[in-house]
């Protein structure tokens, strides 16, 4: 399906890949713009204009509307292309769909976010993404370690009772938790542990399926 | 409109009272089932049975699924009870609206939250919410400070431009908002700035509406 939409995105952003996977997911083609973080390109007049918080991915309709924020961008995708749900079908399905979602984005993502944000030479007064410096705060980054820890300790147990996060079929929760996986092994060298046998089974499965190379 | 919901919630905690200015201003009544956090009631067995994560405010239907998650709790309500909808009627007001509740929670809700538990006496191994123990960072203190004066900063701005924030009409960002306000107020005595003209003609308005007082 090709839909009039342009998806303003860096290739190495975290954030950008939960919107590719999700997209791949249903089937939808839309027009990436790439926002170069490297030249800091969104900070510049033309970013900040579409997205005032300066932050990748925003997805932008047809009639110009930009939608910023993942989750509202996959809820936009999930209600305007209805074909192949992946934040739930029924009311009780979308509520807990959207509870594991933000789990996964509050335990994990974002733990490993912060780690990695408060590390960065590069990132010294950019500790949070946004328009706003903030100085690094060196003790996140032990703490954030001992986040992800616990992140992998709780999905362990998690996937060990169901086979995907918000239970029996997958959804935009199992997204979250695979590309946070990914980020922690790349950005902190800190992958899943061996011992975390029901993660390891999920992750392999996930990484047959074709969008995950989004 | 009586629902057979069950709302386990506290009076003093402010995530109970997104939710319960959202019911109210639906006009949905439901139980409500009072933890004590104060004598830690949120860590007993039968809480955590209900909510992993032990906090509150958790969401229980008749069927017992339960539903945590301030967003997750006010989707099931507004799906389930589309009258008076807080969350938006089309694909795009559902998008922005969910964006903007968002960013008051991530910009302002959450900065709140954290420089709370970060100088609180009684929370020196609490400094992130759940079943998890991690130790305070006094250095977060002084840095949520200067992140609510962004966040002030910043609605002004917006509200400058808008009657509500979420654009023309009322919405569940506005709740969350609100509540971040009176929570910044009463817990760490910074209330809107006297200069901040456009968020006192807004919060003055919200004030007249009785859900308010929920």
């Amino acid at each position: 399906m090709n839909a009039d939409l342009k998806l303003y995105q860096s290739n190495g952003s975290p954030n950008s890949r939960r919107v590719r996977i999700f997209l791949a997911e249903k089937g939808i083609t839309v027009t990436q713009v790439p926002i170069d973080l490297g030249a800091r390109e969104q900070f510049a007049d033309a970013y900040a204009a579409i997205n005032p918080r300066r932050v990748v991915p925003t997805l932008v309709l047809e009639d110009g509307t930009a939608i910023g924020e993942v989750p509202a961008i996959m809820r936009y995708l999930d209600e305007a292309f209805p074909e192949t749900p992946l934040l739930g079908s029924t009311s009780i399905e979308k509520a807990l769909i959207q509870m594991w979602e933000r789990r996964m984005e509050l335990e994990g993502f974002a733990p490993v976010m912060e780690t990695v944000r408060n590390r960065a030479a590069g990132l010294k007064d950019r500790a949070i993404a946004g328009p706003h410096g903030y100085a690094q705060i060196p003790a996140l980054v032990d703490r954030g370690m001992a986040r992800v820890r616990d992140f992998y300790a709780d999905l362990e147990a998690r996937l060990g009772e169901q086979p995907f996060v918000a239970g029996s079929a997958f959804s935009a929760a199992d997204i979250t938790a695979f590309v946070t996986i990914d980020f922690a092994t790349n950005a902190l060298q800190f992958g899943i542990p061996d011992t975390d046998v029901a993660i390891l089974r999920w992750y392999e499965a996930l990484t047959t399926r074709e969008s995950f190379s989004a």
